[in-house]
């Protein structure tokens, strides 16, 4: 049988199950991605685990999110990773080196293998012909383990490109065309697999743009072939020996159906405050901006900063606009130098900032109250800034250099200036030692972990109850997101690995009362359950969003929709989640109703269907786990299910 | 007469008073300087006072200290600051620009001018000829609404230079030895001025190191002579125009002397936590570091991070140092980039960072608790960093980058390699496009104030009553900074244009329940007594240390001694500063004693004898405040005495 390329990927890691959608699959994981907010609870999973030395093979550590050092937390925590990945095996990259995604894509990334990262923007390496996954941090800490990582077998959507991009516009459009069509829930399910003549026009690292804003549509992955492109991109960083060809079968099929031709695409904007709001530039021409933003995992690439350069080059921009610029990595930073852009940046105003996500996780650069920022990033939630009213376009480096000359938004096309496209350089400069290599063994064994008090040992989770009788404390509405129910930002990360801290934070954009209310409740199994909407817990895949809420009670969330990961998580975590057969039932239920399941392990296992009911009415829910997910979730999470089977299990040789 | 040159500057803009050391002397101010933490209370201050347009020469308004935006309120501050400048006729040096006393230098810095600035560094200015002050913001707001400064004329201190600097010995270890000759209090009173032939060794910008630091030592300023290096930088930055030749008459004299052999001069470093507590860096060598930090007005010049690029260049730092970066104006960032230093410092894994003040004043980069931070900044006072138990060394940009390498503290004279001697850069890459201009009169009086419910207008402060009757609620012991009375860092610094809310972190790092004690004590006039010992009050001149204690209800501080700047905001803001006529009268008081003075206006006016009575027991005080001050502090404070006087008056004409 002729298969497509998601198909051939994960055929050739299968642990177990098959390829029919929908069905649980175990996948072998060749490579692990951590950033640092998520990494330090990762570390203290394995250190619970018992794990001496991580047995995938290739894990990697970033340091690209706490890098504003208010005090002393943050700094703490990267010596606290350093000394974590000098314990466990793990290559170590430096504060400052730049963020994971590209700095992974540049040193590690291989075409034909498997990544999952505890970041959501993970897919991104699909632009090398890898199958990567964002995953809650539990789930990449059993992966370093050597564990599979278990999944339902997406739905394979094939998109045709056609034609070739036109002047000023480029691989960010693409992205937010596919969000425009498709919104923030149009990849639920599906892996989004890019073929076509069209993609003979796009480097790598416009592929990266696509594939990282996947996450946006909520797709389970975005996934590339490998191909020329592919192979002049791996030249260029000094790896042409990890280039294979890779793509679908001929005759493959899809499960799924679309066709994009790029010659008809025009500058596009999301407007605030979804990724989805998605018009034309021309249509939010003329608002004045307070600020243009220009980096992140979404636009990583030499190209998206030398392209910017070229436009504001001799020029200055506007004396009322902040002109933020985030070089991706190191590596970056280091050719925008060599070719003069850096220069042409700063010489037009710019304020440019170390290596890293910076401003796209709220980590400084936040806008004034009110105002409009314009950024490069892929996501613009609410909040997401760190400015709690702020009003957050995302758009192409183009579209946010011509505004940024104007100080309103501006379409590039209007400018009186040739289209400057920019290639992607034949070879970066290439310096890899702020990217520390794993000890030796002996060495490893040997090291230890640097803590403090704020890096705390995990609250120990109980067991699910016989049944559940617990009070709604919170309904949601629709398209809750991560940053929702566990905010980021300077003030808040830092926290992150502490979870009696953090758990104080739990969602605030969306009711403060909330924990407060939720310790009243009673903590541990006398909890509370949520009443969440259609894609409940969308965008970041922090788990400390079901992990907080868990320590603080929560014991059931009853949504309309799951957002993948979010769902996994509250599994890993012990928290049931449910749907409503009817989602009209969602509008009947309020605050302070009481929730009774009974025999809720007998539930589970009977089928899909779990009955509730609140004020004497039966409420039909159905839940999706998989029969190793209710054993997890009756354990009271992954920790404890994993900590039983390895107690009970001979001990394993070291690999 | 010989007139010295600090005396020569003095007569040339004398308006009131003559050259007794000691006197109170008015001085006629040509440029003010501000930076952003303090300037939005100026800005308020003007608008108070009904000030239309400023009526000084040229005043400057910096964004270099709150970059770090990690919610709205510093975005807000700059929209407000730009807003203000349009209104008042002010420069705007936009944020990302650079450090307030570089950008002062090369864009606007000329021999034989006199200038006041909000920020205790200020002096800086003193390197090419002028004579400038630090001052609490309300005197630079009465110097932009043309008032003359007032002053104490002080004794000059003549530094004799001879010989010159080995190698591997710069600019900051000269200061450092006057550091380690004479102590943070060393300077009292005093301008120091530097002269003989050790001088034609020094570049404007090595000048600039040494004026900058005078602060460290209380002085009042520091001057350098204009010459023949103080013309080569003027003609560097393209202003050899605005050179005179200017220095002391032939044989002038001094008040105190002192000479410096620079050949006998060895690399130096101030230990936690003081700038006074100075050792050769070689009684320090081999403790391990986490912070290399290379940046800040004390070490602000292109020759700065040039030399630690050639020591860094083709080497990689330790691992564990995060090297921090800090270029001090876009100028020397555009300048390095040119020569190619600023690949070779990131190449060797530095984090660079937009160009400010950052991690100096606790804006970023704070080190781990604990770990040793290597820097070239002006201060190293406990927790100025932003980490609470933090442990700062000063040192050269040489001993920085040599650490930085080993990862323990290392005299740079063990390296082994030749001393990369660096000139100053011939002409350096001028682009003053972020430094925007006054508008024209008309246009600025139909500019408005973008405020914000941040920005508040100032608390209303009553006279002082006809006696003191308070309770003491805090005792504070010597060597009190403004850091310890008002802290810095991103988690307050905010706030600084809020009274209201700055006062609950007044004295947090001496004694956080000060502020509800004070509260509870009572506010207004029905207040407290601080006691304090040694130079209280030493450090920034940041003006709310006194608004914010005033806030509370602070009356009166009885101290051994007083910092120059704080004690002239205390009279400012009416609270009597008095010291102890026996400084053992110091040890027989505590918290809780109630101290009485009668007759307050009569004891000031009577003569420098004032008696309180504690315990039934008479204590003798001085003060030391002139005719006008006592008018100010009876009035509560200098913008009451103020707007008094303007209302009093026939309408000004605008200038």
């Amino acid at each position: 049988m002729a298969l497509n390329l998601a198909q051939k990927l994960i055929a050739s890691h299968l642990a177990d199950g098959d390829l029919t959608p929908g069905s649980e699959i175990a996948l072998r994981i060749d490579q692990t991605l951590l950033q640092d907010v998520l990494g330090s609870l990762v570390m203290l999973e394995l250190e619970a685990m018992g794990v001496e030395r991580v047995k995938v093979g290739l894990a990697a550590q970033y340091v690209d999110h706490n890098l504003v050092q208010n005090d002393h937390l943050n700094a703490d925590e990267h010596m606290f990773l350093r000394s974590a990945c000098r314990r466990f095996g793990v290559w170590y990259s430096r504060p400052g080196n730049g963020i994971s995604h590209p700095v992974h894509m540049q040193a590690f990334g291989k075409p034909g293998q498997t990544l999952v990262g505890s970041d959501s923007h993970s897919p991104a390496a699909g632009s090398l012909g890898m199958l990567a996954f964002g995953a809650g941090g539990v789930e990449v800490a059993l992966a370093m383990a050597g564990e599979p990582l278990y999944l339902r077998m997406p739905r394979v959507w094939g998109v045709k490109l056609t034609g070739q991009l036109p002047d000023w516009v480029s691989a960010k459009d693409v992205i937010l065309e596919m969000l425009r069509r498709h919104g923030v829930e149009g990849g639920f399910g599906r892996i989004v697999e890019y073929y076509g003549p069209g993609l003979d026009t796009l480097s790598a690292m416009d592929r990266h743009v696509i594939a990282n804003m996947g996450a946006e549509m909520g797709a389970t992955t975005s996934v590339f072939p490998s191909d020329e492109a592919t192979r002049q991109y791996l030249a260029s960083v000094g790896r042409e020996a990890d280039w294979v060809a890779l793509g679908p079968d001929a005759g493959a099929t899809y499960d799924d159906h679309e066709e994009i031709d790029l010659s008809t695409l025009v500058p596009l904007i999301a407007r605030p405050s979804s990724p989805g709001n998605v018009v034309p530039v021309s249509e939010a021409a003329g608002e004045e901006i307070y600020q243009s933003y220009i980096g992140s995992s979404a636009n990583p690439g030499f190209r998206d900063f030398a392209v910017t350069a070229e436009i504001v080059k001799g020029s200055q921009v506007h004396d009322r606009v902040s002109f933020d610029v985030n070089p991706s990595t190191r590596q970056v930073l280091e050719t925008l130098i060599a070719k003069g852009h850096l220069s042409d940046l700063i010489h037009a105003g710019a304020r440019v900032h170390q290596a890293g996500c910076n401003g796209c996780i709220g980590m400084g650069q936040a806008p004034a109250s009110g105002r409009n920022s314009l950024r490069t990033v892929p996501r613009n939630f609410p909040g997401r800034s760190g400015t709690r009213e702020d009003s957050v376009f995302l758009c192409s480096p183009e579209t946010a250099a011509a505004s940024a000359l104007s100080g309103v938004i501006t379409d590039p096309r209007t400018l009186a200036m040739p289209y400057p496209r920019v290639a992607a350089p034949e070879m970066v400069k290439t310096n890899t030692t702020m990217l520390v290599p794993p000890l030796p063994e002996a060495e490893a064994r040997a090291a230890r972990l640097e803590k403090t008090d704020n890096i705390t040992t995990l609250p120990e989770l109980g067991r699910l109850g016989q049944s559940i009788r617990v009070p709604v404390l919170l309904k949601t509405g629709d398209d809750i997101s991560t940053d929702d129910i566990m905010p980021a930002g300077a003030r808040v990360m830092p926290y992150w690995s502490n979870i009696p801290k953090t758990s104080d934070f739990t969602f605030e954009p969306i009711d403060p009362t909330y924990p407060q209310r939720a310790k009243q409740a009673g903590p541990g199994r006398a909890g509370h359950a949520i009443l969440g909407g259609l894609n409940y817990g969308q965008g970041s895949s922090r788990e400390n969003a079901a992990l907080a809420p868990r320590y603080l009670g929560l014991e059931t969330v009853l949504a309309k929709s799951f957002a993948r990961i979010h769902w996994q998580n509250l599994v890993n975590f012990g928290v049931l989640p449910l749907t409503f057969a009817d989602p009209a039932d969602y509008d009947g239920l309020e605050i302070g109703d009481m929730v009774e399941i009974e025999d809720v392990a007998g539930a589970l296992k009977g089928g899909k269907a779990v009955t509730a009911r609140v004020r004497g009415r039966e409420i039909a829910l159905r839940h999706d786990l998989s029969a190793r997910q209710i054993e997890v979730l009756l354990a009271g999470g992954v920790i404890n299910w994993l900590r039983a089977r390895l107690q009970s299990e001979p001990a394993r040789t070291v690999a």
